[in-house]
């Protein structure tokens, strides 16, 4: 981790939101971030020269589906994943665990680590701290996640409890693993359930072990969107402010605006690629779907405020028909545009916190979309 | 037809091999030619971009799909089909004979046209030389192909002479009904099964109505490819030589150089296309299948003689991996290499025209393939 670092640049004045950047050995990123997930090793249909003109400084890999197909060795002999992708900028990679806890009753915990059966071909594996740190490091990600327990929502406080320490030790295990001197940092993942003082001492055992950076998990688990809100009011000051925070798998356009606002720095959702497969777009006036028959002969882009490489090309009419004509091009444009859309929102959040109008551009992002707030 | 012209450049001396230069409205296409198959509006997932970026001059469009979804009178209210995929460049429209007639028991032939059920909902349509013309219109294509019966093989002599002639009347039929001072060029299409008195019979017709180019029909429809080569050898000369000459449906990469061989100027085929879209790929030195367990951690590219971005950028086990996984990316990465491929030909080709080196082009390229010739 020699070269990881985070600069605070600016902190609002109204709200919690703040402006920084984090360095990697492969290069910088500007926060507030939106992080693109490209579980397999590609974001769906998306050439990297397209998610760099998109704007994206930093993608997500998932451990889980790589460590299964096609193999860390085999990733780490061809190079790592950057090379295997062909995308140079900076990858953070999840720990697996939230993969394998979805897995429900394919899947054992014990002290050691989780068991569980492949879903691809009912193979039994054994995902440990150690072994989730091995895979992130054969990967040749940039910023490893601590294997942890991404606890459900409802769950009993005792559960709560003791899943929360188990966390922490593996976090520790995890910090053990990592060589001194590694280009990859590596970052805590706060658990603790909807308990304030769980969640408090979580965040304490994780800064006890230090790590470069500090995520809250176990949110956007089917909690009311008021709660996770509230989650986040209470949780993320409880993190250091010299250091990039992250809230895991968030989330829609206003969670990310409420995340900002509440002091964080980095966001990842599977939510503009999966929709945009399902056809659903994300515009300025909100979420659009583009099977609808009112499109069918709609000459108009999907936004007429995107300047995004869709919108400047193509028809609402155009997209409809590759939809409902089963084109993967339905796929690649739907996915560029949604993508954009997420960009271009945490750039001009970014723009907004270093002119000091953070609160301006919250109220008009909620006025166009006709939200009340 | 006012801006469409065809000049021969160049004839080989060795063979009956031409370099010429199309000219249409929307610029000019340089022959021999490749034409990738859009059969939707779309041609897998590739960006417009992309396919210029590859070298294509022209692409070709499904007359019957379009016409079946989203409809002709929808793309012409949306600027037509140009504007509504976003290519400039020009579009051949088949006449969507070839479809209809692939429909089997779906489908009753009689002077007046073909009718047909949509495979898409089973509603009835009745497609006729007029029909065919309007659709093509509509689509605003710049080279319109004449509505004909793709006579299937074997036939039996009646059936073909029966056709061949109901072709011929459908051909003047559809050269009635293009205005004139149009744009669009139209192309006869020359029938006569495998006989090759009718043949010349089909050629003779068609040169009698007059047409901006000729085509072979009916080939490489289930004929031994000596046949297939016998019939261009004999009725591609039956053509005027100052227009250009299509051979539709054709073929291989061996196809295509026997094609120049006998004469031709023009050919498309779904192969490159579909192919890639099942993981076969074709390079240099022959045809690969990417899912073999063989190259699951080979990280040479497809093919190490190819400079398409796709060989600069990923290897086989990662185009193995996007395969397997199931990835739309494995689609437009192998379409966009599989095209590549048959550009860079089509380029390797018209070069050896201009140099005189064609018959040695030729040779060079079954040696490094291994095969006979």
């Amino acid at each position: 981790m020699t070269q990881f670092s985070y600069a605070l640049l600016k902190q609002d004045t109204e709200t919690q939101a703040r402006r920084g950047t984090i360095s990697t050995a492969r290069g910088q990123i500007e926060t507030p971030v939106f992080m693109p997930v490209g579980t397999q090793g590609t974001v769906t249909g998306l050439l990297p020269e397209a998610l760099k003109e998109i704007g994206a400084q930093i993608i997500l890999a998932n451990t889980y589906h790589l460590y299964l197909r096609p193999g860390h060795d085999l990733v780490k002999k061809m190079g790592g994943l950057h090379k295997f992708m062909n995308w140079d900028r900076p990858i953070l990679t999840d720990s697996g665990g939230f993969q394998v806890f979805s897995l429900g009753d394919l899947r054992k915990i014990t002290e050691e680590g989780a068991a569980f059966q492949s879903q691809l071909d009912g193979s039994k594996h054994m995902l440990t701290p150690e072994l989730s740190m091995d895979i992130q490091l054969a990967l040749g990600s940039d910023i490893i996640m601590v294997f942890d327990e991404c606890i459900p929502h409802p769950a009993e406080r005792k559960y709560i409890i003791d899943s929360t320490n188990r966390s922490a030790r593996w976090a520790k295990r995890c910090r053990d693993v990592l060589p001194a001197g590694s280009d990859s940092a590596l970052f805590g993942i706060v658990q603790g359930g909807m308990e304030l003082d769980l969640r408090k001492q979580s965040a304490e055992q994780l800064q006890e072990i230090g790590f470069e950076g500090y995520a809250l998990g176990g949110l956007s688990v089917g909690e009311e969107t008021s709660l996770m809100y509230d989650m986040m009011e209470y949780g993320l000051p409880l993190l250091p402010d010299n250091r990039p925070r992250y809230v895991m798998g968030v989330g829609t356009p206003e969670n990310l605006i409420e995340g900002v606002a509440r002091g964080c720095d980095m966001f990842d959702c599977v939510m503009p690629t999966r929709n945009a497969r399902n056809g659903v777009l994300f515009t300025t006036f909100g979420k659009m779907s583009i099977k609808q028959a009112r499109y069918i002969d709609d000459d108009l882009p999907i936004d007429p405020e995107c300047d995004c490489y869709v919108c400047r090309n193509y028809s609402r009419a155009y997209l409809r028909h590759m939809y409902k004509s089963g084109e993967i091009l339905a796929s690649v444009l739907n996915t560029h545009h949604n993508l954009y859309y997420y960009q271009q929102l945490m750039a001009g959040i970014r723009r907004s916190l270093e002119e000091g109008t953070f609160s301006l551009f919250r109220k008009e992002f909620y006025k166009k979309r006709d939200l009340p707030h």
